[in-house]
């Protein structure tokens, strides 16, 4: 984005919670986008491609990276037909948002102590 | 959620922040699940109702609700098979999310001045 | 659908094969639409109905019944937010089709020998 | 897939209408996963070829071609943020399923005279 954000005056908040809102927005869109996608090991690096492409052109996004957990994917080995979904606890993402004088970095990751793919903010700053 | 967050020691916010997270993982989850979903007059308000009770299931939402434009349903009318995909388009909703002290009402609504389905944060507040 | 296909003559094929295509198109769109979408207990049903709901607007589709596995859904019971997304393996769908003189009854469902959600064509038949 | 299909016992068939079957699963499959996604002309090459590789990893497909319209996506310029949702109508897919003694070549594509994204099989026979 270039300049300021055309949509400001629809909101009630800081920069920083619509920082953290623009970084939640993205979270769940790749969860629910993508979840469910075929994947084996000969395209799981097209997928990680395509979904850190897509995140890059939603407003405020300045950089990601994305990992689909190998060891998940092997683990299934076995079945007839030699490809899984993406499943939630596959998934590990690390996205950071700017959105004017704020930048909130937040990760989705599989804890195993919660069995839960956990989306969260690690960290949230001004600048 | 009954008692305290078991995740909040994961996070890196306050709880205001939180709360705008948690309604930007939601706006996200429902607008890249359900879009694309086959609807017409006929299943328009099931569907609208599962969206909703899905999205009561997710941490922190104390209400939800959906609504899918008839008028852009109808506008389609005439095509040989009578039912259309759901776009972000036809999508309005209201979505308020309570996380211990802090509470964000958030909204997904087609602005026609932005030409956009616009995720915003109507209200965030202490209490 | 009454009367007669609009876009028969795209097709090059006969009228079970027909079937068996759009039988195909539904078990695809079921699978893909739905899988992420959370669920407990208390959304089940509704999202059953509007899964069902939604595959009778779309094209042929004469009669359908979805179940989502509870035992599975318990299964994961002990995860500190009590809600889980719908995967494969939780899906249990029967659908008839209807193409002109062809009938395609098909069936989504757990093999646990084939460790897969398979999609199977159950009867194709004339009338 | 190397040798036969482990779940040929579950069919209740002839080669070509499984191999309708399964056309008709991939394309219903691709429209449902991937209607929604984020898509501007900076990542819409890496979305079509994960898209591609997605449904080569899927039984009993042979080969795949799709293209995402550009000039659908240029027709949206002039929104403030500069990115669109994958729709139906942009979707140009190709694809080739050979199942034991059967070939079905399907297509999908918009065709303005039905004012619908059309998946038809355009070929099917033995061999």
């Amino acid at each position: 984005m270039s300049g300021s954000d055309p949509a400001k005056n629809w909101f009630r908040c800081s920069d920083r919670e619509r920082a953290a809102f623009e970084a939640g927005i993205k979270m769940g869109s790749i969860y629910h986008q993508y979840v469910g996608a075929p994947v084996n090991e000969l395209n799981v690096e097209a997928l990680e491609r395509a979904i850190e492409a897509g995140a890059r052109v939603q407003p405020f996004v300045d950089d990601v990276r994305v990992r689909i957990d190998r060891s998940k994917i092997k683990a299934k080995r076995g079945a007839p037909y030699k490809y899984y979904s993406v499943t939630g606890d596959m998934l590990d993402v690390w996205l950071r948002v700017r959105y004017e004088g704020a930048t909130a970095e937040c990760r989705m990751e599989y804890v195993p102590e919660l069995r839960y793919p956990l989306m969260r903010i690690a960290d949230l700053r001004e600048g």
